[in-house]
């Protein structure tokens, strides 16, 4: 399915949301978004706009572009919206547009916890209140984090499709990078093999390269979102990897975990057995829970309940997080209640959901242990998208 | 010179524009920058950061980043902020590091007008407020867009460097696609073979790649930000480019126009003759006034009178931007004062600043005219930053 297509159903999706949530219009306010971008715009647009622009769709069906002349030929070619081009300020059509629809309720993208549903800017925000200055609609907005959170959630198939090509791949690039590895080698020199096959297969990495991906050996790495650095990869290590594509707009993010074999040994360690075992049924006990109407604190709770059972420090981050266009693809969060996710792990899950599922552990002495699935909700609990790591990967000494 | 260096060297700008504007303290407050990012944040710190941060340069010289644990590596590995990582939540570290700081002014990242001037978000700031609910530091906000338009706008030494690299990237690209050029190809073949170049060189165009080339051949193809399409380059047509390149961290943008001969042409006719020579007086008239101390709007109409007393309608966007890590690097803008341009004409030029000059005119019957150039202003008036386009590019008839 185009690009253009995979729009024009979302767009069609977000008019029924509309219905759902019984919000009238909703009105996504932006310029420039190639530097300041609102997420939304590649959902319900798919290209760049620059001047003041007013993407509009309301629940009886309306859906209003509103844009600069140069750009309306564009905004046309997607053929979702009635385009309206203007010249010199927006404020005239914007305001006539909304006096003839009359919306009851307005949805902006404001948010406090979501930020792919936070795309609307302080100043852009002040300038809409001015623009409707005489008019009954700035009284008239709510947040339209409900509406974008259920939009980017649901994936269609055709978008399923997109995030199973990006994860194939990243696994067709995981299997060549676990034969290339081995004992000596830095951690940024498998990040630089990693990097020359995304560019081979003329991808991009699913987020930013210095660190994607994330190369840790041995107990010494720090892990977290530093560059892989020049610690060399040794017998008895763990090397822990986090890593994914950007393929078409849609992105996969994968983690995966070897072991390095001392002289003599055949298999790891009995702690690192262990740790490895736990994270496995860490992954499985998220997956059992992971079905429509659960909340995402609850799906954490049985993936972290296990880690600390087995005696592990609880980590310190969300259980999982939803993937699709962005690698966090916002709204219900697989996560505890911390200030800083605010009010995302009391989301509920829904079937068409895309969820990462990834606690870890650190072994002492030998490193990180974490591993990273990528999973679709359906009425009948979770289908993993790629197959999962049920068992350590190990290399060879040299 | 190496990106941290170059963004330690911005820091260190910035703390010397809070003197010059008197403001105590820069706050800039984000999450999540890979999905929804605040265009100043790879000026200042470079890398993405995930968790809730804030990133506190002071008058007096202070550089604290409060970010999540997991960041607090990456961030110290930049060499210019003191760090405070944090597990939970925030607002504590926030508080208390405002409340030693204790600044009579905290400038936030909004503006009316300066995209790249607004990266906090509605939600965001909301949070933001709720934070500091209880001390008076919610009140003592004020915007901090003259801070960044100064801090982006003056280039220093390594940053007009990079420039004129992904400058020497651009003239090469187009160099051989105007060896490539022939009659019969259609738009987008001629893009295709420009996208090949950017790739084989491991750049990235400066804009979305659907519309960056721009490629207009002939009177019918719709100037503006519509992709190449399918009408071919014949005898008689104006070929008219926009096209820019990204490389380490800046960007290009140049455009140049073509002319395809007819069979016994030596030359092209009149009418293109004068529209041409029409653009590069437009371009000489704007780089003449373009002098420290010039308001924007001055040298806008430098170039569009040009054009208007030539006889040609007056062109519907301004005559130049502000070019560095974004394409349209914000700030003082050459344009005319036009609402959807807010207060960005009476922006003041100073030595430093690099802009395109980029008017243009349609010859009816032939197809647009646009040139665009990219100067650095000095003290002792612009320096163009890649040998501008003085006669027609000429294609022979095939």
């Amino acid at each position: 399915m185009k690009d253009h297509e995979i729009i024009r159903e979302k767009i069609s999706q977000a008019i029924g949301i509309l219905g759902e949530t019984a919000i009238d219009l909703w009105l996504t306010f932006v310029r420039e978004t190639r530097e300041g971008g609102d997420p939304v715009v590649p959902l319900i647009y798919g290209t760049d706009l620059t001047w003041q622009s007013a993407l509009i769709l309301t629940r009886s069906g309306d859906r209003i572009a509103i844009v600069g002349r140069h750009e309306a030929d564009a905004a046309r070619s997607l053929g979702a919206y009635q385009v309206i081009p203007y010249d010199e300020g927006i404020s005239p059509d914007l305001v006539r547009t909304l006096t003839r629809l009359d919306p009851a309720s307005i949805a902006i993208n404001e948010s406090r916890d979501d930020v792919l549903a936070d795309g609307l800017t302080l100043g852009m925000y002040r300038l809409l209140t001015e623009y409707l200055s005489g008019t009954p609609y700035a009284d008239r907005f709510v947040s339209a984090e409900a509406i974008i959170s259920r939009l980017r959630a649901r994936k269609t198939p055709a978008e399923v499709t997109r995030i199973r090509q990006a994860l194939a791949d990243t696994m067709q690039i995981y299997g060549s990078t676990f034969d290339y590895l081995e004992a000596g080698q830095p951690e940024k020199q498998i990040a630089a093999f990693m990097h020359a096959q995304v560019n081979r297969l003329g991808l991009r990495t699913a987020w930013e390269p210095e660190a994607c991906p994330a190369v840790n050996t041995g107990p010494d790495s720090p892990v977290g979102h530093a560059a892989p650095g020049n610690l060399k990869v040794a017998p008895g290590h763990l090397v822990h990897f986090d890593f994914g594509v950007s393929r078409d707009g849609f992105a996969s993010d994968i983690q995966r975990t070897v072991y390095v074999l001392r002289n003599g040994e055949t298999e790891p360690p009995p702690e690192v057995k262990h740790g490895f075992e736990t994270i496995v049924q860490a992954i499985r006990a998220a997956a059992a829970t992971l079905k429509p109407g659960a909340l995402g604190r609850e799906v954490d709770d049985a993936a972290r309940s296990v880690v600390v059972e087995a005696g592990y420090p609880e980590y310190k981050y969300a259980t999982g997080h939803q993937l699709g266009r962005a690698v966090h693809d916002g709204g219900a969060l697989l996560g505890p209640l911390w200030e800083r996710y605010g009010d995302l792990p009391n989301g509920r899950v829904e079937a068409g959901h895309v969820y990462t599922i990834e606690p870890g552990l650190a072994v002492p002495g030998h490193g990180y242990i974490g591993i990273e699935e990528d999973v679709l909700v359906t009425e009948n609990g979770v289908k993993f998208l790629t197959p999962p790591q049920t068992e350590l990967i190990l290399v060879h000494p040299s």
